[in-house]
């Protein structure tokens, strides 16, 4: 199958080192064969449709060198590349916009029209333009997979899809975002105030520089909205969640809940049409009182009764694990076609 | 699709209920049209070509009266059942024998040799003659599902299989048996002893009249032992596994570990070819260290990390949601073919 890459940071050379390494087990096990024909980023863009080596490209850009193949005279975009190279399947995964989903957004409509197979951890243009991107998928008989999306390393989406095929997910409860998870974690153990406990995260690279979107409760929204459209038939956009963030948390409040045998956590959920972002208080001993930034999300079915799933939210060898089952998923079911 | 069932007690009747309830959202989702063309029980059997009606095996079964339908005059076996129906499927769900797998081993060797797919929760065949019947099932070209024989709701194999695909399966670790972890949870919470929690959880039903094959911890060995051969490749029988009960355990002991933060669950692990089943000490807020009757499985991959999965590992609709989601991958497969 032939793969193109639009977005090379740090999970779009995770993935190649990835398929590197798999290349001989994935052809065991799947009988699948991956070649990367093309990979682009905001300064350029390579292209092979005989294929290109792992290896160069990634000296390439360990060097900082700008993307460009003597084939092509100029740097080519994301778009061009999409519709200039022979690739089946596109993985995008350039930094996501909530504002306007782009660049993304172009990315994905403009794969899915040149009917190319669509694999993403992009969130901004599925919390945005849910519905009308699946449309675009259905109506140009491709596939538009996400699981990368929404909790890195927790297979939440293909898991309900798959495993508990037949199951109406009634609800989805989940603690979404890593970083406000670790925040709320070291708050309890230190029973230091929110603001020296943010500055610890962000010295150790655990909270971003501007972790406002994570804070605020808006990255646990986008991951919420994404799962609700795709698990629960909404045809929401994060702007309909209900948000509140961790901002506000106290470590009395922290330690009063503890002392009665809960935690606070930043949960959300969705259930009966209502998607909500909140601070909640979790017992102790329930499934999704984990701790540190694991995310977990529970879903009530109507035959599974709940059940629950605990992995790590972020990372890049988390978020390649998480393109490469979509990538091997869409493998499988075009061998249907 | 043709479905027949061997084995007609809680899970079989259930199951005709939830293929009954579904049977528009199975249609509307998968386009899949189940026709349930053969029962059989250990007393008859059922069978008709062009489907029987799920309500008149249902009251049948109700009366207490005995499958039979006019058409043929004797009594049907399992494997005549098999050989006779023109079913694609046959789902396997008559009581384990951890002993040597009868009756389930005889209906599903003669099924899969008959280039029938087979959906069983029947944990004695697998956790005896796994290699063999897999090797049996490659060879007939059909599929071998059985995500129901090892945790009820808690969906592992095919998690595994699906949605980290991928990934490699480095170790499995969890709490694979609902009625220890009650006792073990009830223990610490009453602080009375194993004798006492066990009679409780018969007189309550959460415990067999004869408890042995769980308090042993074998129940947990035969399903760590399926889980190791399908997702670790190893090709072991459950009397290569380690196992020691739970009914040494003390409530002193109990109370002791979770003075310091520790809770002792039944653990089942697989790691390095090795199989072990024991009690273990579990620190309180680990994801394995769930409550009640809930089953959980943590599995260590070299992509996704620890991915943890909790459920519930028994009860009529659980199973019959994994037998579903089983049938429904059968049928997508098989579109393949």
């Amino acid at each position: 199958m032939n793969i193109a890459l639009i977005g090379f940071g740090t999970v779009g050379q995770g993935l190649l080192k990835v398929i590197e390494e798999k290349r001989e087990a994935l052809k065991d096990r799947y009988l699948l064969d991956l070649n990367i024909v093309g990979v682009a980023d905001s300064k350029g863009a390579a292209l092979n449709d005989d294929g290109l080596e792992i290896e160069t490209l990634l000296k390439v850009k360990e060097r900082g060198s700008v993307l460009q193949y003597p084939k092509y005279g100029k740097n080519l975009t994301g778009s061009d590349l999409i519709k200039e190279s022979n690739a089946d399947l596109i993985v995008e995964i350039t930094p996501t916009s909530i504002t306007d989903g782009e660049p993304g957004i172009t990315h994905i409509r403009y794969a899915l029209n040149e009917k190319k197979h669509v694999v993403t951890s992009n969130k901004g243009p599925l919390a945005l333009f849910y519905s009308d991107l699946i449309d675009l998928a259905r109506r140009n008989d491709v596939e538009l997979r996400f699981e990368a999306s929404v909790g890195g390393a927790m297979p939440i989406i293909n898991l309900a899809k798959e495993t508990l095929a037949g199951n109406n997910i009634l609800a989805i409860v989940g603690i979404l975002n890593g970083t406000t998870n670790y925040i709320l974690t070291r708050m309890l153990k230190e029973e230091e105030p929110f603001s020296y406990i943010l500055k610890e995260a962000q010295e150790l690279g655990i909270a971003e520089t501007d972790p406002t979107l994570d804070i605020s409760g808006v990255d646990t929204a986008c991951k919420l909205v994404i799962m609700a459209n795709a698990l629960m038939d909404m045809k929401s956009s994060y702007k309909d969640v209900r948000v509140e963030g961790i901002t506000r948390i106290t470590p009395e409040a922290i330690e009063l809940a503890w002392k009665n045998g809960y935690m606070i956590k930043l949960v959300g959920e969705a259930r009966n049409s209502n998607l909500e972002v909140g601070p909640r208080l979790v017992p102790a001993q329930h499934p999704l009182s984990v701790e540190g930034t694991l995310n977990v999300a529970m879903l009530e079915t109507d035959l599974a009764g709940e059940v629950t799933v605990v992995g790590r939210g972020a990372g890049q060898k988390e978020t390649c694990s998480a393109l490469l089952s979509d990538i091997i998923a869409v493998y499988k079911n075009s061998m249907i076609r």
